[in-house]
C-alpha cells in the first residue's frame, strides 16, 4: 500500500526551493494554481494568517521552514540577532490561534536552535530540521493512511459511502493529506463506493480544495451542502465520517473546523462511525480538553460576501470557525503513533508516551 | 398582541393590483427590491420555479391568482375554455414538487369554479376567491404568532435565545410569517434575548431574506454559518429551534427546507426545544409519512456558483433542497387550528376535523 499510495501521489502544496518557501495559494484554488514565494518570516507569517497556506499539519510545515528564514535574515543583521528571532517566532506563533501544529513546529525548531554546536552550520542544520519536520509530516500521512484503511477493513470488507467535512488533504499537510490520506489508501484498496464532501461554509474547503483533490484523483466524489450530511445518512448510507483535526486535547476532545462537531452529533444519531485523522504534532497533552482551547472567531465578511460580491443583509455575525467534539461522539483518532479507539485521558497518554515512529 | 403585531407589519411580498400579480423579486433581495408583474398563469409558473417567489404559503397564494389569470386569459379566447383552463393549472401545479399548499390552493380554486352558478360573475368571483386565500393565510399567521408565543411563554417566562432557518417570514406568506410570525411575537413580548439565523445554504435564505426582514423589524439578529449550529447551541443556548414547513404528512414529519431535519436532531442532543409552525394549507393528510412525499432535487450550479460566479471544483453534486424531520424529533406544530404537542397521527387527524377558523 506504502508503494502505492507514494505513486499515486500527485498534489503539493508547500515547496521549499533555492532557500524559499513557495506555497500554493489556497484562496484562488480550484481556478488558479499559483504559487507565492516567501523569502522572509512575516511573509510566511502574513500567508498563514490570510489562509494562503492552511490546514494545521501544512501550518506546522510552513512555521518551520518560516523559522529558518527569520534566522537567515537575523543572522545577516547581525547584533542581538536571537531576540530579533524570537519576534519573528511569535509573529509566526500568532498567525493562527487554533492549530497547535505551529507552535509545535516553532518550538522544535527552537530546540535544534538550542542544541547546536559551536562548530555546526546553523543554517543548514536549521533548514536540515524544517526539511525533517516537513518529511516527517509526509510519512507520518502514510503511516495514518495504512492504519485508517486496516481500521475500515476491519469493521467492513466491502465497499461503502463515506463523508469528510473541510480538507484534510494534500492542501493541508506536508504529504497526501490526513483523512483524505485514509480515502486515497481505501479507494487504492477498492473499498470506496463513494465519498461524500461537506462544502464546509464559510471558506468552501470542501467544493473547493477536498473536491479537487479528490476528483483529480479519480475518486467518485460528491459534493452537498454542510446542511444535507444528515439527509445524506439517512438516504444513502454513510459508513464513516472521516475529519483532520486542528488540535486535540489530553482527553480526546478533537478541535476541528466549524461544523465537525454537529457532524458527529449526526453521525451518533445515524449509526455513522466517526474517525479523525491527525498527526501526533496535532495533539495537545497541555490542553487537558476541547473547552480549553483558544477557538479563532473571523471575520463577518467570510459569512457576508462570496468571491468578493456581497451576498448576505446587513447583519451582526458569529463566525467561530472552529468547534470541539467531545470525545464521546468519536469512534477513532488514527495517529502516527497509533490507533485509538473510544478515546479516552487514559489512552491518549499512553499513545503520547510511546516513541515517535519517525 | 393582534394590534401589536399587525402595527408592526411592514413587508409584503405578494400584491395583487389592477387585476395582475406583483412579485417582489426574492433573488434580487436584500440588494434590490425590485417588483416583478405577472399577467398570465405561465408567467406565475415560471416565477415559482425560478424562485422569484417562495415559502409554501407563498406559493400558494401566487398559484391562487395564477389561477385567476388563466381563467381571465382563456375565458376571453372562448372555445373550450375549461380545457385549456386545466393545461395551465397543471402547469402551476408542477412548478414546484414539495410545498403541498400549491395543489391545495389550486384544488380550492378549482371548487369555487365548480360551485359557481350561471348567474355569478366567473372572474369576480374567482378574484374574490383568491384574496381570500392570501387573506386567509395573513389571518392564520396572526393566529399562529399568538399560539406560538403563548407556547413560548408557558415554558419559560424570561427572554431566551432563539434559532431559525431558511426564511418562513413576510416573504414566504401572504402575512407576516409562520416561524417568524412567532417569533416577532414574541419579541413584542419582549421575550426575545436574541434570535440566531442560519444562512441556509445553497439559496441563502436565511442570510439573504431571514435576517434582512428581522434586522427591519428591529429584532436582535445575528447570522450563523449552517454547520455553526451545534457549537452555538452548546455555546450560547438555544431555547427553541423555530422553522416553517413546506408540507407535513399525516404522521407529524416535518418537510422542510434541507438542513431542518439535522437540526432537529441537533436540537435533541442539546435539549432545545423544536417548534414548526405552518398553516394548515400546509398539512397533506393524504401523504402518510414523511418519506412518501417527493422531495424536490434542484440544479448543482445552486451550489457550484454563488452569484453568478463559479466557487467550487468541477465535481457532481446532490442537491436535495428539502428533507424530512419525523415527527418525534419535533415539539410542537402550530397551525391557525390548534397547537399539537409531541405530535403523532392520532393527533394530526383531530386537528384535522376542526373547522377552519378562518
Amino acid at each position: 500500500m506504502r508503494e502505492q499510495l507514494l505513486a499515486a501521489e500527485k498534489i503539493t502544496a508547500i515547496e521549499w526551493r533555492d532557500g524559499a518557501l513557495y506555497l500554493l495559494d489556497q484562496r484562488r484554488l480550484p481556478h488558479e494554481r499559483l504559487w507565492v514565494r516567501c523569502a522572509t518570516a512575516p511573509e510566511v507569517a502574513d500567508a498563514i494568517r490570510q489562509m494562503l497556506v492552511r490546514g494545521a499539519p501544512a501550518i506546522g510545515v510552513a512555521a518551520a521552514y518560516g523559522f529558518v528564514l527569520a534566522a537567515r535574515w537575523h543572522q545577516a543583521a547581525g547584533g542581538d540577532w536571537q531576540a530579533a528571532l524570537q519576534a519573528d517566532v511569535r509573529l509566526l506563533a500568532s498567525a493562527r490561534p487554533t492549530a497547535v501544529n505551529l507552535c509545535w513546529a516553532l518550538s522544535r525548531m527552537s530546540e535544534r536552535l538550542q542544541r547546536l554546536r559551536p562548530q555546526d552550520d546553523l543554517l543548514a542544520a536549521l533548514e536540515a530540521e524544517a526539511v525533517a519536520i516537513h518529511q516527517s509530516d509526509r510519512e507520518a500521512n502514510l503511516t495514518m493512511a495504512q492504519s485508517g484503511l486496516e481500521l475500515i477493513r476491519r469493521h467492513q470488507g466491502s465497499a461503502q459511502n463515506f463523508l469528510t467535512h473541510c480538507n484534510a488533504g494534500a492542501l493541508a499537510t506536508g504529504g497526501f493529506g490526513t483523512a483524505l490520506g485514509v480515502l486515497r489508501a481505501a479507494h487504492l484498496d477498492g473499498l470506496v463506493e463513494h465519498v461524500y464532501v461537506d462544502e464546509t461554509r464559510p471558506w468552501l474547503q470542501g467544493s473547493r480544495l477536498t473536491a479537487w483533490e479528490l476528483v483529480e484523483d479519480g475518486i467518485p466524489t460528491t459534493l452537498i451542502v454542510d446542511s444535507a450530511a444528515a439527509h445524506l445518512m439517512k438516504e444513502r448510507g454513510i459508513s464513516w465520517v472521516i475529519v483532520g483535526a486542528d488540535r486535540i486535547a489530553a482527553n480526546g476532545d478533537v478541535i476541528n473546523k466549524i461544523g465537525t462537531y454537529q457532524l458527529a452529533v449526526t453521525a451518533m444519531h445515524h449509526g455513522a462511525r466517526f474517525m479523525v485523522v491527525a498527526p501526533s504534532s496535532s495533539i495537545d497533552m497541555a490542553c487537558e480538553a476541547g473547552e480549553d482551547a483558544l477557538l479563532e472567531e473571523r471575520d463577518a465578511s467570510e459569512v457576508l460576501d462570496v468571491a468578493g460580491q456581497r451576498i448576505a443583509a446587513r447583519v451582526q455575525v458569529f463566525n467561530p470557525v472552529f468547534d470541539v467534539t467531545p470525545a464521546d461522539l468519536v469512534d477513532a483518532i488514527v495517529t502516527e503513533k497509533g490507533v485509538i479507539e473510544r478515546p479516552d485521558a487514559e489512552k491518549m497518554a499512553q499513545l503520547m508516551s510511546r516513541r515517535h515512529l519517525h
